[in-house]
């Protein structure tokens, strides 16, 4: 058995690792070298993180071709004690499907492609290695919608969003991957295929497995194809900014909007958050100035045949504006005028923040306000004038954090986290609402997570991987 | 430790049981006697099943009023290895929540109510013996509607419903119970809490605990308190009773309503249903007479402000018709007709029929027209002249059905389950859509199961019930 080291974060390959190439010989005998590739040959983009230096370079890199080829790698990883990590698009920012040293990945690039759609039931059945988008599109090719959107549509998979229950912005109006799973196939650490393909919404014969392998990043076992529900097809989208007063006006809004039943997304952006993108993003122009108060972008998107849905939201803000809960609106009149606001909401120029760092945390919604002002107040404290901008999906009780330290390393980063997951801790909230866990997240769990969790979640890990081969190391 | 036998069905108290006085005594002096009930002073209810002759009587009945006193009850009976049945309002169809000889009832009703509402937020905080209909009220006067809705709703537990995943007719609207929990309290087998309660729609730290509780009917944990979404308040709804020629047909007016997103529900009568219930429900007029054809509820319901119901579900009807796909309509013009439509949807009526089995499969929407000739052939030409009726929630894949044989005997049902379940099996399709396996459909698990799936189920059932004492003999 290969030395494991779990606390392993990033580095060289492990020169003391005797048995590596004994790794790659065993691998290739069991898969043929078409499906294996050997250490050296690794393209650095399996073991680089977005923004960041190469991590370790794993002992071997294979990408199946078949749910058979999954199936045999983890019976001879089990049998060798030997580590994996499936990888998906590599669009996760909590480094989960990243190796640590001595593991090999398990790409599921190969693995791709729609295998069918029902028309009537509103599914389709997908391989783990389909890129979000190639989804949406079959999706609306059959005359569906498909519930999950998100910025890194054309490189995430398909598999790895059910193994992170990614969110996104339409979590509001048809919730986060798990509620898009109607069937599931994952193998097991030992090489057992479970096969729940579904393709019902009812189907309560027994334990449902596939929730085990949604949200679980890999560590129970790996997803290789999925029955998803479809919605029916969203005609064009209409959407709008708003400049509202406060946040308790902002939930109001909300409190308001929510009732039409075809809003798909409700975006909060605090006012130093709007006033920077506002100021920083190239060829937009923001609807209006950011000096004061927040902006929410709405976005409705109806099915309903012979729905205008420009005229409907329309009259939605009008009547928000008689009620005062909005001070300015404005509504998109072209695709490009709806996709700068969506540029402004997305917020990529904070990018360019030196030292950026992001944070993805959960409360209810009511509390959001409250949080934003005590997070502030504490990073204020501990680092005066730093910038942190706050924005999100505020409808799921979701917002993204932005923040910018003058001077960054591992012990302040490490403070940092602290300082805002304290916060998080004292009100009750989630440390990951969509990003996951991973290896980023894995130290402060117990802010989240109770100790009677976190030891029913190591007898689950237990029970389904025995020799820890499946993603160590992360979440847990 | 007590013997018990797990294949037990009914019968009177094991007289072989020499502790039973003991385990009454032990749960008295660990819980006191306002909480513990023995044996001999145990009302039939708590093991009569409806319709049925009182099962086996419980060794104790115990009803606490509080998560403290589930978590020592559990803790007791691990020590003594006393299997333990969690009851709520007993109104599942799987005779689930029902003692098998040797057992002890944990009864919630004695811990209810709402705790807290988040109107923000749209949450509601309850304790697992409220009855639905509390929640549904309580979400009403807050300004909400709740996601489920079912017949036993003023009797069934919240415990319970979530236990067992419940359904019901707004399934296709909102989803079953799962997708209404956002926050779960369980007690383990040995007593220990897991609290995971949280209130946002966003959580992805680590594993998401609660799924192991929703719909394993009690043999993984004991829900005690649940976080539950509520949705915006619907208006009064349009009810409308349509004729279709076929059920190709049902399908398509299926896909053309499904765009409509405020359908809350589209239930569909097989014809032989439709005329048994036409003419067998007291004092209600059919809308229609049923001689051919199928009958279709659809309800429409919105929280659109200033939206007129009865106006949309008229003017999709008109567009229905005009594209061939309804003979005919009645639109509800009183609250009676709407309540009558139900009646017969509800088909109360069958129950009158000699020897009535019920049963509750899904299969994908467009097969279920099939998976009826299919079904009804197969019944005929084992017993010539049955009568089978059948009915349900198809837009979810949900048929139910109702078979009445001339003569009934447990042979004979079992011949029956294997009938009906042969072509579920064959089709692909579950033999189980909204009521459980408990025990009435353990033997055809492996139906819809797969070797491997029921393989990690007992994993699962193993790692986290070891010594068995939580509901043994349901599910697996």
């Amino acid at each position: 058995m290969p030395t494991h080291d779990m606390t392993a974060a990033r580095g060289e390959p492990d020169p003391a690792a005797t048995d590596e190439c004994m790794i790659d010989d065993e691998l290739i005998s069991e898969l043929g070298a078409d499906i294996v590739t050997r250490s050296a040959d690794i393209d650095p983009r399996y073991f680089t993180a977005y923004n960041e230096a190469p991590g370790p370079r794993p002992r071997a890199l294979v990408r199946p071709r078949s749910v058979d080829d999954v199936s045999r790698t983890l019976a001879l990883c089990m049998r060798l004690g030997q580590p994996v990590v499936p990888q998906g698009g590599l669009t996760g920012l909590a480094r989960g499907a990243f190796a640590l040293e001595g593991e090999i990945v398990l790409s599921m690039e190969r693995f791709t492609g729609i295998e069918s759609i029902d028309v009537s039931a509103g599914t389709i059945t997908v391989r783990a290695g389909t890129p979000l988008q190639t989804v949406q599109e079959a999706a609306e090719a059959a005359g569906f919608t498909f519930g999950v959107d998100l910025g890194a549509r054309g490189s995430c998979q398909i598999g790895g969003a059910i193994a992170t229950n990614a969110g996104g912005t339409r979590a509001i109006r048809f919730g986060m991957m798990r509620e898009q799973v109607l069937g599931l196939e994952a193998v097991l650490a030992d090489g057992t295929v479970v096969s729940s393909m579904s393709r019902m919404l009812k189907n309560n014969t027994g334990y449902d497995l596939k929730q085990l392998f949604i949200g679980s990043e890999g560590t129970l076992g790996i997803i290789t194809r999925a029955v998803l529900r479809l919605r029916p097809k969203l005609a064009a989208p209409a959407t709008a900014m708003c400049r509202v007063a406060d946040y308790a006006t902002v939930v109001r809004l909300w409190e308001r909007m929510r009732a039409v039943p075809e809003v798909v997304s409700f975006e909060a952006m605090w006012p130093s958050f709007y006033r920077y993108v506002g100021s920083h993003t190239p060829d937009v122009l923001a609807p209006f100035a950011g000096e004061e108060g927040f902006a929410v972008l709405i976005e409705y998107a109806t099915s309903a045949p012979g729905c205008d849905a420009t005229e409907t939201l329309e009259a939605c803000l009008a009547d928000s504006f008689e009620a005062g809960l909005i001070d300015d609106a404005a509504l998109a009149t072209s695709q490009r005028q709806a996709r700068d606001m969506w540029l402004l909401r997305e917020g990529l120029a904070i990018d360019a923040l030196p030292n950026l760092v992001n944070f993805d945390v959960s409360l209810p919604t009511g509390e959001l306000g409250t949080f934003a002002e005590r997070c502030e107040a504490a990073l204020q404290a501990r680092w005066p004038g730093i910038v942190s901008l706050f924005f999100g999906h505020i409808g799921d009780g979701n917002v993204h954090i932005g923040v910018s330290l003058v001077e960054l390393n591992n012990t302040l980063a490490d403070e940092l986290d602290r300082t805002v997951y304290a916060v998080v801790q004292e009100m009750g909230g989630s440390i990951s609402a969509e990003h996951g866990i991973g290896v980023l997240k894995r130290p402060y769990l117990s802010c989240t997570r109770s100790d009677a969790e976190i030891s029913l979640m190591r007898r689950l890990k237990a029970a389904l991987d025995p020799k820890h081969i499946l993603n160590p190391g992360k979440v847990l």
